[in-house]
């Protein structure tokens, strides 16, 4: 990891790596000149290589949730059915992005740590046969939890054309998600997750169903207009002003994520979540994923006993040890902790969590450490 | 100017000064902790002088055009008759994003090169009592001319209630724009022009009438739903993941600005847009600006004599001495090139440029050089 005052285990923002850091001081440039066509190309095709993905690929100004914006307005009208599934905040996010713009959204809510059942979605569908697409989030970042996306793609596959609309914020780049292998439609991501660079880009794949359901698709949109982006990419641009600076990282950090190998840095990420896992567990924690099967590999998320004092334990962590965990978020805040461990993340990085951990907890009479 | 290999002159980005370089490799931090509630509360603090207003203002992770996107959301619903004035290209997307949510535009359309005449719209305000909004340009980065904004306030308020919105994009923070003195309700810049700083961010303020126009608005929003971004401002935080190292270079580069003074800022720009008018015209060519008192502070268009090889012209100025010129946009595209001196510009800057072209001119038969 990056020789940081912290160990920062949030889920997103991660710690940069230092050749990352180089990138973005590197000179501005005209955004509508050759330079900037060649990074913009070059990113583009190295990004449809970790969305695996012959699509289109688009690179956004924006944080994650613009993506997530982009993938309803671009696809849909006011009135369209929608399934969305939901079992943590950030399903519950997708759900209100929906309903803002107008689709009538039918909302299938499962417990917070639960995973989201493919057949669930398979009953909806058949209830709902005049569905045009299914919002789903793969890594719920709220809950550390991965749901079984294949399984679900297959459902409404077997049952439906609708498009099939994934949040992969958290997951995308860490977990493994052939996006045209399962024949996902539209997929999101942030640049802060997986990619290892700051937030400020969010990353977009279109199927060429999803550019079917464009032409038809009556919801306004303007800054998130993926016609224009397509128009403008055409021409090695972007419709709107790039942050240049986090294109530059972006470039440097696909190449080490490439370099790596995906299969690699999934091996890895799956690796540091176990351990992770196992760890928590030896300290007397309990996950809040109740199938473990399901724990996500980029984020853990833990329950804190009732002995425990919450707010003194991160702060604890974070003032003594220098670390710096997440709370929980909605519903679960004060009741959960969260480790994050996606980017450049090695097992080093937990056993410090941990380590630092043996030495809080006793201190603040907590008795299973 | 930073020590970069090209001087870039085009009108945002701008080169980045060190302090600001160094700024963007600052660590990643939670931001849902309290280092960012600290730097976004200064941030916005600063912000606010630099847009001399009290109202709300709002750091965006977008580009510019977001910020336009939001003003138009946040304020009008379907149906609602605006009056834009457009005389560039940046007047006619702003006038297509209001379109695209639904607003019933009437277009003022001008010449391209010249200044919109507040009676203009004045004229306009009276023909349609029941205008909820007028749109207007401040600074037309694409034909280097600024509009008499003050003017136009004036006849705005002097005849109707509506809002007045603004794209500062290329002018705060380079040419003086009291916002609450001139009584601008909503006022949308970005971070590449007068920041120093990276695109990547936009700023926008939002008055007590643009409030009360909000609880009626009935456009759809969500990424750019300033609600929710009040709503997080208050608990030091923004709704989406921020952009937190572009947070870090915004904060070095406002300390830079408001150290300088923003007096003494815009007496800088104004003086080398002078020398810089001044010098074009000693080399024989022909500014676009129809009204010379009406040129930009920020940008100089200058028309390119059909005997000179335009492409050819900004080719050997890039190639051989090393200075990035814009070209002309939409209609003026090869008519046209652009010199660009906002953010951290000197008079040195321009020499640079005028030594060059004295250069060039003359091996591409130019004969007035």
């Amino acid at each position: 990891m990056a020789s940081d005052t912290f160990n920062l285990r949030t889920p997103g923002p991660t710690p940069l790596p230092d050749p990352v850091l180089e990138a973005l001081t590197s000179p501005m440039i005209n955004h509508r000149g050759p330079e900037f066509k060649t990074l913009l190309d070059d990113t583009t095709a190295k990004m449809k290589q970790v969305f695996m993905t012959q699509q289109d690929v688009f690179i956004l100004t924006a944080s994650g949730t613009g993506a997530l914006e982009s993938s309803i307005v671009n696809t849909l009208s006011p009135g369209d059915k929608v399934i969305a599934c939901s079992a943590g905040s950030f399903g519950d996010r997708y759900v209100e992005i929906a309903k803002t713009y107008g689709a009538e959204v039918i909302e299938i809510r499962c417990e917070w740590g639960d995973p989201i059942s493919p057949s669930l979605i398979e009953q909806s569908i058949k209830d709902n046969p005049d569905v045009k697409a299914v919002i789903i989030t793969h890594n719920e970042t709220s809950t550390g939890v991965t749901h079984d996306l294949e399984g679900i793609c297959k459902a409404v596959k077997s049952n439906s054309d609708a498009l099939i609309l994934v949040d992969a914020v958290s997951s995308l780049g860490s977990i493994p998600l052939p996006v045209d292998g399962w024949g996902c439609d539209v997929v999101s991501t942030g640049s802060q997750k997986s990619f290892m660079i700051p937030p400020g880009l969010a990353f977009i794949s279109f199927s060429e169903r999803a550019w079917a359901a464009y032409e038809k698709a009556q919801m306004p949109k303007s800054y998130f207009d993926l016609g224009a982006a397509k128009k403008s990419l055409e021409q090695g641009q972007t419709p709107w002003t790039p942050n240049i600076s986090l294109f530059y990282a972006l470039d440097v950090a696909l190449d080490m994520m490439l370099e790596e190998g995906m299969e690699n840095v999934f091996i890895r990420q799956s690796s540091v979540a176990e351990y992770t896992r196992k760890s928590m567990k030896e300290l007397g924690f309990k996950l809040l994923a109740t199938d473990e099967n399901r724990a996500s590999d980029t984020v853990t998320a833990v329950h804190i006993p009732e002995e425990l004092d919450s707010s003194r334990f991160m702060r604890e962590m974070k003032d003594t040890e220098k670390i710096v965990l997440a709370g929980g978020q909605g519903k679960l805040s004060g009741k959960i902790f969260r480790v994050g461990h996606l980017g450049s993340v090695v097992q080093e990085d937990i056993e410090e969590v941990v380590d630092a951990m043996k030495r809080v907890l006793p201190e603040l009479g907590y008795s299973n450490a």
